[in-house]
Order: structure tokens, then sequence, then C-alpha cells
């Protein structure tokens, strides 16, 4: 029988999701070790902005940390160049290639994330062969500025409708994640509640606690 | 023996380049088309503003344009793209996934283009397994603001120095084509000079004639 997901199981719990422009490191792999020191669990490389090469070059070191780490790297959107660097995974959204076409690029070792948006397009994400999904953006953003927002009816009736792992993104911060107790949710994706943090280990290290405590189920 | 090279001959006479900001035509499966009825005979789809969602669409339209024709269809830059879609080779830059590693991604089947600016990228993308390379740009454009001119010279030595098939870029159009007689080039890379032109198969059709009356060996 062939397993479409991992063998091993993931830990969802801190997510990070990278965003130079917002980071208080002078290096993308500097903010990832940081946020691996304070426990973030998977690191998603998100940028939108690099050209090819660059984002390939960032890609190759952040590797290296996460790698020596034991933690999986999901790339945002560039199939090709997870496929390069050889990431455990790829994160599309609904503007990217369409997750049946990853899951074909990818294989079925490779972790297949999918952002979605509302019900309809969680069961579609899970039908098309997603390991896990991100619910949101839960609440409006600077980085997120375009994305709409999902409400907490819809997060509930996605955790009800749906069996993968499901992370919350959009707006996670320690004020906001008491409010994801009893929601069932996997784990929290955070970008400057980590990166832009003058101390990024910390800010990992505390937001870690306060889920463990207020939301882990 | 396992050849590097499609086992087709391709004809790079007259090589188009897309760019939907330029074109005259509605959509870009349309422009597509009337370039190769007036004779285009290799399709590049360049789209660096368009989100990968997008770019996947128009990429797989523009592919049955191609395919129906039987003209090869080249995708720049986006390798996850390319062999989503099964087109027929990749085309990178400088600032695109390094050529080794494309030509891993892709396999040996499918066609790899550089682009090269001077005599060592394009020493250096035949050894890594370039079945093609773009020279210039040849002349300011406004398509190639950012992009530094080749001169002559250097595409003279180019030419003495490679074996791989040699088209230019940047500016070519039906005033700058002569210049390029005895060259030993094989083929002209053209976007505006078609795609803008109110009727761009019938400049394709000019550029072609042009081409083959006073630059082809």
């Amino acid at each position: 029988m062939i397993e479409a997901t991992s063998p091993q199981p993931i830990d969802y719990t801190l997510y990070l999701v990278t965003d130079r422009d917002l980071m208080s490191s002078a290096t993308i792999e500097e903010s990832v070790d940081l946020a691996i020191q304070g426990g973030c669990t998977v690191v998603q490389l998100r940028e939108k902005t690099a050209d090819s090469r660059e984002f390939f070059e960032m890609a190759r070191r952040v590797r290296e940390v996460t790698r020596s780490a034991g933690v999986p790297l999901i790339i945002n959107d560039r199939v090709d160049i997870a496929l390069a660097i050889d990431a455990d995974g790829v994160h599309v959204g609904q503007r990217d290639l369409p997750a049946t076409e990853v899951r074909r690029l990818i294989g079925i070792d490779k972790l297949l994330g999918v952002s979605v948006n509302d019900l309809d397009q969680a069961l579609a994400a899970e039908r098309d062969g997603a390991d896990y999904i991100g619910v949101g953006a839960m609440f409006a953003t600077d980085t997120k500025t375009e994305a709409d927002t999902s409400s907490f009816e819809e997060l509930t009736a996605i955790r009800s409708a749906v069996e993968v792992p499901i992370v919350v993104i959009g707006g996670i911060n320690a004020h906001t994640i008491p409010l994801f107790k009893n929601t069932g949710i996997d784990g929290i994706a955070v970008v400057s509640a980590i990166v832009a943090q003058q101390d990024p280990a910390a800010a990992a290290r505390h937001l870690k606690a306060l889920f463990a405590k207020e939301v882990a189920h």
C-alpha cells in the first residue's frame, strides 16, 4: 500500500514563515536558526520578492540550518526550487500551481501544504492530496494585505470536515493565541511575531509555551 | 550513448518571446497563434508579472496552440511550470536557477536555453548543458532595461568559441537584422517587433524573409 503522507509525523505546533522584509536578523539563515532555537517545529521559506537565483541560494543556505536541526523545510510556491534543493515540501496558495499538479511534480514523499480561506477550498485541498492546510488569514495583517480573512466559524466548519492537520495563519501572536482554545487546530503559523522581534528565539519560546498552555489538545 | 540534445533538430530562425504588456492581441494565445502563422519557429513564454496560477493557465493554453502547430514551446525561468504543462524546454537567465540544476530537473529530453551576456557566460552555459544560447541584449530596449548590452565583438568571440546554436536578442527588428550578416548566428529572438505590431503575422513574415535574405548562412 502506498502512503500519500510522510512516514514521520510532523509536529506543526510552531510553524515559522519567513519574510526578509520584516526580519530583525541580518540574514535569513540566522533568523531561521534563532527561531528553531526557540522551538519552531516547521520552517516555510516564503520570499515573494527574490529573483529565482536569489531564492535558490537562500533556500540552500536555510536548508543547511533546518537539516542540522532536524526541522522540515517547506518552500512556498516554487516547486522547482523545492526540488532543486531537496526541501521537505512545498506550500501553495490558491494563486500558485494547483495542488494536484504540485503533488504530481513532488511525488508522495514530500509534504504538500495548501492555504485555504474557506470550507470549499479546504475540502478541495484535502481531496487533492494536501498533507496539511493553512487556514487564514485569521486576522488582517501587514504581510497579507490582500488576503481575505477567515472567520472562527469557518475554521470550526473546516476542522469538522477535514482530517488533515490545520495550522492557522495571519495575525497570530501572544494576544490572539488564546482565542484558538478548543478549535482543534494543530499549530500556529507565525511571521512577524517571531522574525520581526528583537529576540526571535525568546519570541518563539514564549509563543510555543502559550500555545501549549492555552490551545494544544 | 546518451544524447544530451533533443533528437529533432530545432529551427531557431525566428524565435518569439512573449510579453503580455506589449502585445497588440487580446490574448497571449492569439498573439502566439498569429506569430506562428507568420513563420515563428520557436515560442518562449516569458511572463515576469503573472502569478504562478496565471502563468500556469496561460502556459497550458499556449501549449495547445504550439502543439497543434508543431512548434516548440519553451518556458522562461519557471521549471516547475514547464514540467507541469510538459513544455518542450526551459530558458533561464543568469538570475534564474543555475543551468546545471535545470538540466537535472528537466532531464535530457527537454531543451535548455541560457541567456548570456559575454564569452565566459557562453562557455559556462555550453559546459552546463545548454542546447542553445541567447546572446544579448544586442541593443538597449524597453523590455530589457536592466540588461547589459553585448557588443558585436563579443558575439563574434562567442560564435568562435561555442558549438551550440546562437540566437540574438534585444532590439532585433527590420533595421537591425542586416547588421548580423556573417555573424554565424542561427536565429533572431524577437519580442515587440512581432507581438506589439498591429499585424503580428505580417511582421513575423517580414522579419523571417529579411533574416533569410540578409543573414542565414
